[in-house]
């Protein structure tokens, strides 16, 4: 199945555009979990368990992992073997991009090794650094266009003429031959949201920066959406996983998002 | 020490700006390597062995590390200790970039777990993006400028006033409070390298794009170096590494490098 049908059968079947990151925390996690033989994994398979019927997706962030070295990298492997068991898609938030025969690399990585059903990527290097990766017409591709941190300013907004995001935005339209790019685009720019949607016609859009970045959830959903209330994703990591209940705050944030569907 | 300390040393003691890309290639080896224990550690192993007295660096690009999953990255893990038993550096060419916390995630993967001497970074995200990586003030930050491939024309080049690649090398300057940040630009770009030059002052330069990607190797190195002759990391891979002998390979670019500086 194609990475965006996936993305779309889960979004009807759970009612929910909430994607959960799971950007584990070694310091935060409770005291038991960390003795054991797999904290990371143990964690997340906890957190699946008590969302797994609340989301479109889940978005583990490969620096996460890659930080603890080939334990934490086998925990994210893991990860994913777990939520496809649950029949729902990965997208793996790894931001590569590198010239050409090296970005085949990482797609084969990222598709291939680590089995993710869609990665983002990096769009500095132009299109031949993002062409490896469309490649996988089944995966999907989420390129970065307009960030939800501070650092947007320098690049993606700067220059006289058109800004950098919007460029992207446009080329990336151009470049999905196969109906299986994306954007990111930061829920913290709800007025920018709107015209990349615009620029992006059905494309899914994957929206960080909910919860603990405090976008603004109502304007994320109302402009996100393509026409049939689909192909937002929304994420939001550390404002589930650490909350007391992370069932019921996931459930909070999914019923939140529909309101504004 | 300081990477950059450490560059100039081993440039000075090798009389060499050679780096040699450690982009291991399965298909590209030889059947008995195959099937070793260790066939991407065992290859390198080989390429270091002949090469160790005639570069400043290495250069392993970790995508062809991961797309074998765990062993692959165990064998990057290897490869990087058995760089530094030889007291040489090691620039893990990682393109990594991600929003502040993940970005000192990355920080932490590519200087701590990989204990690599300077990684490569995408700017695509902007200051906080970067400066996790830059707080490693021992290690160095090569920040992708104007790469070498043929996508450097759709955003590096673009754009109405000043280009991309030109607001990124002021930027990069302006954060190099520590005296630790360099710039990656392609080898096949002789005048932009002239003026990135002029902007970088005495930061180390990245160079790929010799080689098999036949930039002009005569003006990669002129204006790549800074007025002392040094802090141009020339990078070769695939015309090293599948050499019929990468020694005398590696000599005669190290030689041909060293009559234009």
């Amino acid at each position: 199945m194609k990475f965006v049908d996936h993305l779309d059968e889960a979004a009807k079947k759970n009612n929910s555009l909430l994607c959960v990151g799971l950007d584990v925390d070694l310091n935060k996690l409770p005291a038991d979990l960390i003795k054991s033989e797999d904290p990371f994994f143990l964690f997340n398979k906890n957190i699946i368990d008590a969302t797994r019927d609340l989301v479109c997706a889940y978005k583990p962030n490969s620096a996460f992992y890659e930080m603890y070295g080939l334990p934490g990298i086998s925990s994210l492997m893991r990860t994913i073997d777990y939520i496809h068991e649950q029949g729902l898609p990965v997208i793996l938030d790894a931001k590569r991009g590198d010239v050409g025969h090296s970005s085949a690399a990482y797609a084969k990585a990222a598709f291939q090794a680590f089995k993710s059903d869609a990665v983002t990527v990096n769009p500095y290097m132009g299109y031949d650094s993002v062409q490896p990766f469309i490649e996988y017409r089944e995966k999907g591709v989420f390129i970065l266009c307009l960030t939800s941190n501070a650092g947007f300013r320098d690049f993606q907004k700067s220059g006289s003429g058109e800004p950098l995001y919007k460029s992207v935005a446009r080329h990336v339209k151009e470049w999905d031959h196969f109906g299986n790019c994306g954007l990111v685009v930061g829920a913290t720019k709800p007025e920018e949201l709107k015209e990349i949607r615009e620029i992006a016609g059905d494309m899914p859009l994957l929206i960080p920066g909910v919860g603990a970045q405090d976008g603004d959830l109502a304007a994320a959903v109302k402009y996100g959406i393509n026409k049939q209330g689909l192909r937002a994703v929304i994420n939001s990591s550390r404002s589930i996983l650490y909350a007391a209940d992370p069932r019921i705050e996931a459930k909070k944030l999914r019923d939140e998002i529909n309101q504004w569907r």
